[in-house]
């Protein structure tokens, strides 16, 4: 069910990959692929996507939030801006396409509207979020939140595994904390914002189709979970007598796998620290990140409110405590009918699959913070087997193809509707 | 059930607990008790210790495995030594008397002693082991091994967190590692070993008595595990095709301590971690201690085998593996009657209680590899609610005197019995 692409359009879908590859070459670590928001890492990777957005044409700048734009001026300066776009920075051990490709892929769609001469109603920018992940300091999409005019002054307190401050990183990175309102994108500058993704699941693939159309994006809430027993000798201190953290903290990872296949909603633990950390030692005190979404907020909602008070309970019988603190909250955003039926458009020209497969995200983007600020819309690109999030992520070169023409034909579509 | 002890006693047990205190500042942390193996806090303590001993009238030496000894002779210059002792490293935010009370109280014996003027029929040595816990290398007693002849040379290329070997740690502690079997013992050369240690349970504190005579301590074997599964984005995949190695973990942390119940054994993970670690992100690696002990090795071994084989299925269900290496071993050791009827006799004239109470440690203690090459005897003194491991570590001062007599006694009555 796919048009085979052209063979330029593959030879720009090269140009693509290869900038990937290239991208991630810029790590932190010599074994694994590792950038995060603020860093060195960020800063180069920020130059790399600048020079690329200049040989394409556009004009660029790095924001107060660390961003890195560019924009192409449409059929007369100062237009609104059709904004395109995804993310730069990367969990700790990660595949090279979940946010690179989207930021590649619209510098690579600029380019070739540009070259074909086409004059648009609205002005092209390409923007490379800088914190998705919240890999860094626990709280996702700080990028997006300053572009969207959703940033809170909460952020700047929170550190990193190294007790440096998001206002620290910001003085480090050459921004200042204070000017941070300038990342703030108006509604009225703005046509919408388009983003092109790796699926992250396995639906595409299943369902032999290499594009999707995005509906809405998971409403995400993170947390930090502590449960507080007592260190004590793993050896001397009877049964009856253990407070044992790490043992509650366990009944609660499996609880949160139970409850969120119970509820429709996916529930994981993906850090856990057990204190103090001993081998002949009880765990007093073990500390986990939760992360909960679903289609649905309220499934979401419900989700944690069973999970908290089955934690609670399991705990209170052993005299301990549990206790959840938020670290990050984004609702799920649906995304504007308008923006669909060109992504449909989009999808249908580049594939022929005219009633293309329809997606809920299961991940949080960038576009749900810019959904606070205009309208958004999404595409999904197929990956193998929903690898994400692991070095084994990967997408064929012929779909990278499709995803640009489609990509295209979605900004040239919306510019009709707008003519 | 407990004589008030002489005013002298008391004097002398306030100089142990006060040392005691001294030893608790010396810390690689400035919040928490915390003195590794042959770390420079380490090299502190000895140095204090051997002062210490000097003023109590004893030759001092550090032998080639970091252990502080100090040499008061008997009744002629040469003759096989009783050795009391513990050790003097803890675990990452301990208390201050596990272990380090049973080398001060030890001393102060000795000085006691010696201050009477009582000619012996051996010598008396003190010594002030450098590795019980096992908290830097995960393998425990290293310091007695040494000294009871079980060095092996797989020690060598065991690393601590920071990725530093036994052998570059001994290095940089001024100790030459082709000298370690100069640390071991002979035989002949010794005519036992005593102990005094906090009971580190609950146990006598129930009964209402100040000290126990240990009869045996539990076999201890300790592992690190690995479950393996597959990294995944938090979001994307769904629960049929995650394969979370964090909740094959949480389900054997809960399953030890239900088979542990089950068997009458003891099984704890004090340490875990999940890897890659990102809050967004389904783990694909867990690594965790798993620390088992029992009265029986027998039972202690049916508890691993029952845990083992529960594990590999839960994982194994879920296209995951589980693995345990052995990082530790140390079978149970059954004391010398000869020398629990000593103690029992010190006991009986410290506390008037003539028949105490007979308690099977469930911590492991230097004790253990030194009954590999001599009679070994411990006596327990009790500390409040079992707590240990623990800042909240303590001892009642007058249970500290009739510690010191009860020691002592055991001492004079080792020498009656071979006059």
């Amino acid at each position: 069910m796919s048009a085979t692409p052209a063979a330029q359009t593959l030879v720009d879908a090269r140009r693509v990959m290869d900038r990937c590859d290239a991208l991630a070459r810029v790590s932190a670590s010599a074994t694994a692929l590792q950038r995060f928001h603020l860093t060195p890492e960020h800063d180069r990777v920020n130059q790399l996507a600048a020079r690329w957005m200049v040989e394409a044409g556009l004009r660029t700048w790095r924001d107060q939030a660390g961003n890195q734009w560019g924009r192409l001026e449409g059929r007369e300066p100062g237009l609104p801006a059709l904004v395109l776009g995804s993310h730069l920075d990367t969990v700790s051990d990660a595949g090279r396409y979940d946010g690179m490709l989207g930021v590649l892929s619209a510098v690579e769609v600029v380019r070739r509207i540009r070259s074909r001469g086409v004059a648009l109603p609205f002005a092209l920018e390409v923007v490379a979020f800088g914190d998705e992940e919240g890999a860094r300091f626990g709280t996702a999409l700080l990028g997006s939140f300053a572009v969207a005019g959703l940033w809170r002054e909460e952020f700047w307190s929170r550190t990193d595994e190294a007790g440096v401050s998001v206002a620290q990183a910001h003085e480090s990175f050459g921004l200042r904390p204070e000017r941070i309102a300038e990342a703030a994108r108006r509604p009225e500058e703005l046509v919408g914002y388009l983003e092109l993704h790796i699926e992250q699941g396995p639906y595409l693939e299943r369902a032999d189709r290499p594009l999707g159309l995005v509906t809405s994006i998971a409403g995400a809430r993170r947390f930090t979970g502590r449960v507080v027993g007592e260190a004590r000798h793993a050896g001397g201190t009877p049964y009856a007598s253990r407070r044992d953290a790490l043992v509650g903290a366990a009944d609660i990872v499996l609880a949160a796998e139970r409850i969120a296949v119970e509820t429709g909603g996916i529930a994981t633990v993906g850090r856990l620290q057990a204190y103090p950390g001993a081998v002949n030692v009880v765990p007093g005190l073990v500390e986990f990140t939760l992360d909960t979404r679903a289609e649905l907020d309220s499934t979401r909602d419900d989700l944690l409110a069973r999970l908290l008070e089955h934690g609670r309970q399991f705990c209170a019988e052993r005299d301990m405590t549990f206790e959840l603190t938020e670290t990050h909250r984004a609702d799920a955003s649906f995304f504007a009918g308008d923006l669909m039926e060109s992504v449909q458009t989009g999808i249908g020209r580049a594939t022929g699959d005219t009633d293309p497969l329809r997606l809920w995200s299961r991940a949080g983007h960038d576009a749900m913070a810019l959904s606070a600020v205009t309208d958004v819309g999404m595409l999904f690109v197929r990956c193998h087997d929903g690898i994400s999030h692991h070095p084994g992520e990967s997408v064929l070169l012929e779909d990278v193809a499709r995803g640009l023409d489609a990509f295209e034909t979605t900004v040239l579509e919306v510019a009709r509707r707008r003519s």
